[in-house]
């Protein structure tokens, strides 16, 4: 049977057992908890719980990292700083290893997609769909990012510059031309789109070259769409 | 008369009937609390309540899971993850199956719909409202999730290519020419407007064709919106 | 003096009257509340209030609505489909009602408005500021939302479909020709903005009719503006 | 030494003083917790605290009102109408005062801001940089709320309507040409920008008129935003 | 040992040290706590919990203040203008200033971001891929608040204007090309992307003067993104 224990971590109650709290050595906790004299030496609330004074709603992740051995936030979690200041102050090395970990291998940034494309007309226009036409996807954004997020399919060939991964490159493009499959891609790495423009592309006084669609030519456009990761 | 038992779980108070409990077999709740020999050698916290060291705060929805026999979850909801991790936990097989099935069936990705479209001038624009003229509604991302969310109203009679569900595509139109419902299927299905561009056309040297209308034809334009689920 | 009833539904205390508890006739709580022989047979925590296994947080607004005869719901509230099904639990006709009314009220779905403009420049340009000038508000979407939302604003005079109010239009229009007038009405019924683009018109080889402004003509745009009601 | 009560309202325990609840003359609270005879019939629950069947978290703001003589609720509350339906219980005349003026000054509704613009290329293209060169903003919107947030900087000198201040116009301009100023008020009157477009000018066949730039003309372009107060 | 302190503000119980109120001198809590004497004259509870009528939840903020001395708010943290009323309650002199300093040092407003950009093309159009090409990142917006954004990247040696940093300016610009660089200092600074629009350029009778690439040319765009910091 364990060893049941109850805390009041400034005010907020809970329950656990004294295995849970002693689970990684060398913390605050191992310090305060183990053995019968150290616990005897705490401070203890009117109903007889063991008292620590912090912030007592954060101290539900610690106890659950020390459950579990993981760390496991809620999505979109707005605390991260301050549960960063409460496992520095408890010396969770090993939680405050994965929150940096988590934050590191996620660094914030902007990545820029991005697509000159048109229709499909072809044979003067017979055809009664007119398809998206997608020449190339260009990808703007950090060296490291980019790589990060579009592994294998990214083309590095056009970049000139041998600088380091920190550098911003505008010379990366993709292997593929789905542009949904990019945008997959920047999703499932945590980007959310911030913004989007288009645009088209003027007239000309000159006649097209030959070989060139005239109506291919008119539809012409640009289209950019920004990522961010926060 | 329901047996009633009073939980600690990491914290919080919980009460809940012994017949919601033992609602699934096999899971860690029956190991425990099923047989009074059982009950009786948990641990119970200083005011006479079964402890659980787990997080006390998604324990709410593992109790309604087992009274309703189905997960509702709040909307926006942002812990699945973390509900995962406890169920995992309780052994709650039947609970596991329905977060699992729950996010396969609605797996995140992106759909971009694309129309090239004008406006009705006709017989020399006399008519004095000109509605909006779309020929198609392009849609392109996942074969898989394209099918799922426009079902018989997609046109796939273009699409060349016959690999399996989980290949992108640009090749796939709408039946129908009314964008409002091709969003409407988008957003039943969970899909959120991450970005809109629009571009017009370019003008040209050349005289326009016979039979084209040199309005309609000046006032052509292409606007795409991309869809994300998460 | 109201007698006191102090409930623990699923963990959460609520106090409350005998009389809030029976205000609405034939539902589970009148069952469960109505004389005292039925409440003497009620499972009771270890405190005595009455123990109810179900969802303790979502009771709250069970309460609200049987004090005040009104469904009063947070705005953004995330819990509606849980709400449903406690209602449906306790056997609450008039509040199972206002919830689906309410969803009924306003189903979610998509309006575009779009609007073909340009600027005044007319007397050969001499005006030193040239406004906006919109010749007409197109509305696209469900007629039975269109004209929720727009009322005696809308004109539908040249909707030749005679179909039903469930089906899609694109050729209704406003009577006004204000667009910020259009999107506080979309506002008040719910819609939310959740794209926009915009699109310049092509030049043209051939000379503009005679009447034409010349300036006005370049200057010709079709901006179009998605809403969407969750 | 002040006299304290404790209350339970709807289960919501709070504790507060006797001179906090008497603050405002006439309302419920006074009704209810003036003279010790008053006091002394109301309904208390099972640990002695006085009793209100009312929600149990809106309270909360209630107290605080009475302590401070001030509405002070959190960005982004979204309890408003909810809040309003207790104080009109509690008969709290300068809380719902506050309350209805808080949603008055600031009524909900859409504000259009545009402007055409091109950059500066003057003497032959020859300055290195080119700047955004602004000839109007144009504002458009209701009448009040476009003074309430553009006050001196707003130009009404063309607009010919003498209306009431509930119409809507788009003749109205800024007398100044800084776009960021323009957002910048609108973010301080709690407008926030829900869409944008952009569209360029069609070119022409004719020759620009003497004295306008070729440059300057081909990159002429409207840019529309749309901002929306809740 | 430390000696411990229980708190009951508002209804909302805390437990803490002696020593964390006392941490700042002059404020209200050592008025209160300060010397037995002072303590024994505070109202106290029904359970003998110092008593104080303020609100409970924010009082959170308070003590984790006192106890790091340092401000360490959730992202996204919505009651600031409440938590200012509570420290002036206090007469909390150091997070009065440390609340104010944060929203001074990060005073809200908008700046605005714009390129001219098209692509490369070069000799006749032979290479593959086309890659983004960008002459000059405009920046627009406060004097200040574009300086602490960009710092040594921005270029400010066109700004004829000497007048103080709260002025607006549209001519700015970056010593740098990489638009997503500009991005990433933005969202550093606290900056979210708000909207986004793109123009084309306009065709023109004229043949493009010797040395300008024709393609290039047609490709012209312009496209602006705004950012708001709340």
């Amino acid at each position: 049977m364990p060893e049941i224990v109850e805390l009041n971590v400034g005010g907020v109650h809970y329950t656990t057992t004294l295995n849970t709290l002693l689970q990684e050595k060398g913390t605050l906790l191992c310090e305060l908890f183990e053995g019968p004299e150290g616990r005897d030496s705490l401070a203890k609330d009117s109903k007889g719980r063991y008292f620590l004074d912090r912030d007592g709603v954060l101290f539900r992740y610690i106890l659950d990292f020390l459950r579990d051995k993981a760390l496991n936030l809620p999505e979109g979690f707005r605390e991260r700083q301050r549960l960063l200041r409460e496992a520095e102050h408890f010396k969770l090395t090993a939680m405050l290893e994965c929150i940096r970990g988590d934050r590191d291998a996620r660094p914030p940034g902007c990545i820029t997609i991005g697509y000159r494309g048109s229709f499909q007309f072809g044979k003067d226009g017979l055809a009664d769909v007119k398809f998206r036409k997608l020449s190339r996807i260009l990808v703007c954004g950090r060296v490291a990012q980019c790589r990060e997020v579009f592994g294998d399919t990214l083309n590095e060939s056009r970049d000139p510059d041998h600088g380091g991964p920190d550098r911003y490159t505008s010379r990366f493009f993709l292997k593929h031309c789905f542009i949904e499959q990019a945008f997959d891609n920047l999703h499932e790495h945590g980007y959310r789109m911030a913004g989007s423009c288009g645009s088209g592309t003027a007239g000309s006084a000159a006649e097209p070259k030959p070989g060139v669609d005239t109506e291919e030519n008119r539809w012409n456009h640009y289209n950019e769409f920004v990522f961010i990761r926060d």
